[in-house]
């Protein structure tokens, strides 16, 4: 593509999906470089922890990241600094946010109208009030506005090809009339081993503590058990879809945190006493194996009745998303043109290098929109 | 989005996808036209079917295509010449192919150089000879030149977000290892029909007949029977991972065409001498039930030994590929990032308005890239 001679980056986070996305934006600049048509230079200006930056007051590239940051005594740019800053970049500049901040997402609208990019996994952006949704839009390039470009595909399922493909039905003119899976990776493990479809499986709080020992859990279970990261995706795919959502808790969300131990002081000790309540989850279980099904914790959204809800449901055991694997996540979309047989979409929804894989794609776009 | 305030579009083909197209088009262009920020207009300058076409020496737009076209007694313009008329247009024009025809496929170089863009499902220019693909991406904006953009998501899968979803594994520097699935729908309706993963199932040449009554196939079915159409995808995608890929014969593709039958001089006297091989597709289907499998018809890119190969394979019951339903198409990526579970997308990939759908986005992609 004929791209711009040189897009200035900042980098927000360098945790998992930070580190992972500035693996692959190191190789991205290297290919865009060496492109014969119209080399493109990708300059590192800014990183930025929750506790230190490392960045130069002429943009000079960041050479080294990891010994500059490592090496840095420079606390992070107050966020209205740090816009000040990247607006006057000599060149066009795209923010990637890669934490799940709220005070970095509420900042979105100013850096837009800006006219500075974001790229970003951060759901918070996308998910927490409407107005801050129509702030994001209304200033962006890609919304109604005249300033930056926003895109957030890793949002909702990683890199999975999610957020584009609901776009581009929307776009077409398609008719989506529901939107139904399963969007965390913890969900998928948990339910996937407490009953698979060959039947078997454990107990509820002991998959729990698999899970967290494998890494499939937030630090704090509860983060994921309480379903709102569920509902912040669901949240984002109903707005796309024109539903007027006003927060992640306006619709129905089960939690799966037994109301007693809603009080517990420590993830420790909610692990602790989860057992107590191993029996009310075998009877969900055994009521479906009653009737051939399985238990999965799903989202769905019916788009003709504006209805959001996410909690547990039962499937046929020949359902797809029964026969969902380990941590996988699945969005099926049914729309007027894909019939019966909804549009499927399946793969690893949560892990650093996937959801970085999201975050280069998006940003690849928005150079190609900058050119 | 900031878009140009006028892009020109010229529509070659009117049969099921042109259409569908030319509707999905409509709607669009009244969107655009009453986008709050940058106002876009889509002029539909020409639209041409093998037989007639219709277009004015001033660019006027057309104003009812059905009318138009129907009362239109000019022939077709010679590609030069069609190539000559864009050229002039007071704008960037974009170029939708909706045939599937060789002689316009190999005209995309030199409309390509001149600047016009290209949106198409037509596989032939994708998966003819290699110099072909390398004349297009060498003269392309998205490939190593400076002229026009040429997208082509429904030359596989149809609507489906097979080719961006592969494009962006690549782009963001994914090890891709294997792409497996079933890429043609006729294929999947026989197989998913001859033998169900519940058991039973028709003879095979019923499911042929039965197919070919549904519209499933192509007027004469040996198209489909031979494998070429599923070889043309396999090439397209196979080159997209990089591998040289000569032409769709250079590798093994399996015909279902018994040898016997190759000299039939029709489809209808094919149709009639099939049942005489139903023994040995009955055969084939007891040896799988044997070891618990089905046999499907699948296509598979092996990256890493470069091979690309087409035919029956035996799949387990509870592999996603022997559950697929109805005509369904799956497209399995196994990448390095995504592990042993691949990164899978599935749904419908044939029809009028599922290729009208990837062809519509595209072209989506392409305005925003002329602004």
């Amino acid at each position: 593509m004929p791209l711009p001679r040189q897009v200035f980056i900042a980098v927000i986070g360098a945790g998992g999906v930070g580190k992972a996305f500035l693996a692959q934006l190191s190789h991205l600049a290297s290919n865009l470089s060496r492109s014969p048509g119209a080399p493109t230079y990708l300059s590192l200006i800014l990183l930025s922890t929750s506790k230190k930056s490392v960045y130069h007051s002429d943009y000079k590239s960041l050479s080294n990241w990891e010994a500059e940051l490592q090496n840095s005594t420079t606390p992070p740019l107050p966020l209205p600094q740090l816009a000040d800053y990247l607006v006057k970049a000599p060149g066009k500049v795209v923010l990637v946010d890669n934490t799940s901040n709220q005070d970095v997402a509420d900042s979105y609208p100013p850096f837009l109208k800006k006219g500075i990019s974001i790229v970003t996994p951060n759901k918070k952006a996308f998910s927490s009030t409407y107005q801050l949704w129509t702030d994001i839009f209304s200033g962006a390039a890609n919304g109604t506005g005249t300033g930056g470009y926003v895109f957030h595909e890793s949002s909702v399922g990683a890199g999975l090809p999610v957020i584009s493909t609901l776009k581009d039905l929307v776009e077409t003119g398609d008719d989506v009339r529901k939107i139904e899976g399963v969007f965390s990776g913890t969900m998928s493990f948990l339910f996937n081993s407490f009953q698979p479809v060959s039947g078997g499986g454990g107990k509820f709080s002991a998959e729990v503590k698999t899970a967290k020992e494998k890494g499939f859990t937030e630090p704090d279970p509860r983060d994921d058990l309480n379903g709102l990261d569920v509902a912040r995706k669901l949240t984002i795919l109903a707005r796309l879809v024109g539903l007027k959502i006003e927060s992640p808790t306006s619709f129905p969300v089960q939690s799966l945190i037994p109301k007693e131990l809603e009080s517990c002081s420590s993830g420790d000790e909610f692990l602790s006493r989860l057992p107590e309540f191993d029996n009310e989850m075998e009877e969900l279980k055994a009521d479906a194996e009653k009737e051939g099904k399985v238990v999965r914790f799903v989202g769905s959204v019916d788009v003709p009745k504006g209805e959001v809800k996410v909690g547990l449901e039962k499937f046929d055991k020949s359902h797809p998303i029964a026969a969902l694997k380990g941590s996988d996540n699945i969005i099926a979309f049914y729309t007027k043109r894909y019939g019966d047989n909804p549009l499927i979409i399946q793969g690893a929804g949560a892990g650093g290098e996937v959801t970085a894989m999201g975050v280069t794609s998006d940003l690849i776009k928005v150079v190609r929109l900058l050119q």
